[in-house]
């Protein structure tokens, strides 16, 4: 029964142990979290000799033999709080009475499964190409037939199952730089600049795998936003370099401020070699849009220090508030002028996932690269070579992203209204839960400028913060298991995402269809007021 | 101008590169080759000041400040000679005169790139998935709709464009774990040890990353065959794990011998701590197919010295000798009885980019893991959730990998019709392959028992060897690239995968349609006629 034993004593330490790593995550400030030796995994729980018939063997990999910088990675918007919610969808499905009928995961950005429909003609022109009979077929439209001959001839033996080339299809990566051209009005995009990725993580962590060297004090620093999206620190885990943080301005709606980049560049001078400064813009877990002119503040600081610029800007198609505007990284620096654009190593990402698109499953992205020196192209190339090529089908969906129904195709109305529905969808439930969370007593939201989160800052009590620590969790994590428990609402705690010392959050998309989002905001209010009463 | 002459030196730079890269691989036997301070490219090139407009800056990321580990990756299958195909491919596009007019790339497993037609069934159950109106068109038959139907219901809001779970679709690992009970004849197979993955590459690399760990003489060593599939190398120079080679034995058909096994594990003893034993059946480059009393060896090797098996049993429906029969690791080790199935750490992986479907493009695949530490599986769930999800179209395809129409069903005669088809072509052109190797004088072919490659051993004069040198070459690359830019006929150096010290060999693909391979093969035997008398 050792073994029983040790899944069950594993199943409660998956609940609770996000809470003690995001409390030391929160309290860390300025450095990586967490050290090997310090995992509450490892004091707790020797590894196991296995009972079986025959002789007792110890395991081969288990925690302590393990890779320590994987033991380190954090990945809070899959982590415990989602663990523990499928765990109640089972229950729920065994028919375990709870005081709600069903979960809602509004933890993770993931539009379909919310219930949003597909892009019509993304769907067909995919269906084409993995089908091409079809292309024969009456009923799917000309416009979707073209677009899948093109992409087919551009693949080996025109067929979505061969490798494409390691940086893409070529056709594919003709369209994005044309789409970004476009996008940034005329500013020129070569498509030897343009690798596809298996969707924008993949690429994120390529080119940080590339950047990261050195040890001791010449270990490479990676600056990244606080609060940030968890992939840049798990990355940064998995390579072992330094995660140097710099805070967003929460009373100045989340705002970039250059001297707070100053202020965590030379004090990371001092243990690291801060070389690269990641941005996310639209902000994910903020949603704050950058203006112009703060973009140009950070180029000139990233040439200034000589640092690598990584611009995440994935949520450039969710815009909601009628004063902002998205400017694309690569587009600013040119208009800085040559001393900027000739100078500046910049990587930016986009992504199939989000947007109007939400096409998650799909895995399809794209890096745009600028001034990278032609020795590292090469590197570069090989790197993504190991990994042979990213999905071909996640590659046609990228295409038509970039270049969607033009007018006068016969596709074109249907693409028009179908984006628009979904976006002025959005920009109406941002501004709903911005309105409803502030009127919560104890709660404060920002405005969702953009992407498609919500992350309030929450008050939570004192005696509710001793509390978590009784259950040795981060207070904000205490709050979103209970929330969780107490109504099936499943939202990610603010310290899996990094925040100020002594300050509370969660996040929250806003994807539920407008109904079930009034229901869900009316429960936290509830809950949240329960809790303060609670606490009191 | 500084610019050009640049990317011109880097362009050379890409030709003969790898030669010597290579040709230090070939040389250094038991240790991973490339350290970082001695590669062509560092004391080639200084890292260039960018001269521009304004003032001229240094970059920041270059071959010097870059991550070292990555800097030593090589990957031959898609390496220097693939980018001088490619540059060969452009100038006959441009009307460059050359003794040919096609370059054929048989350098890599790319089946459909080669003619090979998808398997219509698969293609009809991914295209449903993708465009669900489809499930109303009477031109699509009944039993793909139902595949498909199953599939959506196991995903997020009925779409492929949801997120998976990260290990993947629910049913479509339950399909797997059945998949893997028949093919082993009732042994045990559970979806909670199925993960779907990115390609089989995916599964390697992620097991390969939690396995690392370790400093000094306690480094993780990884023991690999040799030949060998370059992923491997390259993961653990990522990595920066210790690779440990073990030869197979060319006289004896590239067999593995268990006592190679204890030599290259007690040798590297000395140096590291090996713990990992990858194991590719059928072999890649290599062709054979290991005998049930071999893998029985192994495992019980493995058993005593407490190593974690990797099976990669991506080629398991490729078998074309009479002789031979796949026997996958987890039914060997389960039929040794519970000693052995109860402990030994296992990880096999499959792919839906190689047997009768050659389906690279979908990066589909799972790896099934036995004894796994309860703690590992959580550590693993949380690696992979950081990227995610595989493609959830690549799931798909695999879903229909391992659940084919069945006797009884519509599609049941035409899938195995284009099944048996595709197998038998491929059992013919591997004997074919064989056959007139073993008829030129300097070649000598092992049986190609299974996979979907020659790895011919080759004779090169004295003479030749001495020009090589010349070139910064390993022979056998200065072999494949005179064979390139003679014939258009691109295959992969045999230094590329490792081979004994002194001998010779390169991979080719059977892949091309009979009556092509058959004049790609006395093309070969041309040219290595005129190789032998030009260095005599």
């Amino acid at each position: 029964m050792a073994g029983v034993s040790v899944i069950q004593m594993f199943g409660r330490r998956v609940s609770w142990r996000g809470g003690c790593e995001w409390h030391r995550h929160s309290r860390n400030g300025q450095r990586r979290m967490a050290v090997s030796g310090q995992s509450p995994y490892c004091s707790a729980v020797e590894s196991p000799a296995v009972q079986h018939a025959g002789r007792s063997r110890r395991k081969i990999l288990t925690l302590q033999s393990m890779n320590p910088q994987v033991r380190a990675v954090e990945y809070a918007v899959r982590g415990p709080i989602v663990l523990k919610a499928g765990e109640i969808e089972k229950e729920l499905q065994n028919g375990v009475k709870k005081p709600f009928d069903e979960v809602i995961k509004a933890n993770i950005g993931d539009a379909h499964a919310m219930g949003q429909q597909p892009i019509t003609f993304l769907r067909q022109v995919v269906a084409l190409c993995t089908y091409p009979d079809l292309l024969d077929n009456p009923s799917l439209p000309n416009d979707a037939k073209r677009r899948a001959r093109r992409i087919l001839e551009s693949c080996g033996g025109q067929s979505l199952g061969s490798y494409s080339a390691s940086q893409g299809v070529n056709c594919i990566r003709e369209d994005v730089a044309k789409f970004i051209e476009k996008r940034d009005g005329g500013v020129p995009a070569h498509p030897d600049n343009i690798y596809l990725t298996t969707g924008a993580s993949d690429g994120i962590s390529s080119i940080l795998k590339i950047l990261v060297s050195g040890e001791g004090q010449s270990r490479t620093g990676v600056m990244i936003p606080i609060p940030q999206y968890p992939l840049y620190s798990a990355a940064l885990s998995e390579l072992d370099a330094i995660q140097v943080n710099y805070y967003l301005d929460e009373e100045n709606c989340w705002a970039l401020d250059v001297r707070e980049l100053q202020r965590a560049y030379y004090s990371a001078r001092e243990y690291c070699n801060p070389k690269v400064l990641c941005i996310i813009n639209p902000g994910n877990p903020t949603g704050q849009v950058q203006s112009k002119h703060c973009i140009e503040e950070v180029i000139h600081f990233a040439l200034e220090e000589g640092l690598f610029l990584l611009a995440d800007e994935v949520y450039q198609d969710n815009i909601y508030s009628k004063s902002c505007q998205f400017h694309s990284f690569k587009k600013v620096l040119y208009e800085m002028g040559p001393e900027y654009f000739n100078n500046v190593e910049l990587a930016s990402f986009h992504s199939t996932s989000k947007g109007y698109m939400g096409e998650c499953g799909y895995r399809g992205g794209y890096m745009e690269v600028v001034n990278l020196h032609p020795d590292i192209t090469a590197q570069l190339v090989k790197l993504l070579s190991v990994r042979l090529c990213p999905p071909v089908s996640g590659q046609a969906a990228m295409d038509v992203v970039v270049n969607p129904p033009h007018p006068g195709e016969e596709s074109y109305e249907q693409f028009i209204k179908e984006k628009e529905a979904i976006l002025s969808n959005l920009a109406e439930k941002a501004k709903l839960t911005e309105e409803l969370f502030n009127q919560v007593p104890g709660i404060k939201c920002n405005p969702l400028q953009g992407a498609m989160y919500a992350f309030p800052r929450i008050f939570i009590p004192d005696k509710a913060i001793e509390k978590s620590k009784e259950h040795q969790m981060a207070p904000d994590m205490y709050y979103c298991m209970r929330l969780l428990e107490e109504t099936g609402i499943c939202v990610v705690p603010g310290s899996g995402f990094g925040q100020k010392e002594g300050t509370h959050h969660f996040r929250m998309t806003i994807l539920p269809p407008v109904e079930k989002l009034k229901i869900l905001l009316q429960k936290v209010k509830d809950f949240h007021m329960r809790f303060l009463e609670d606490y009191a």
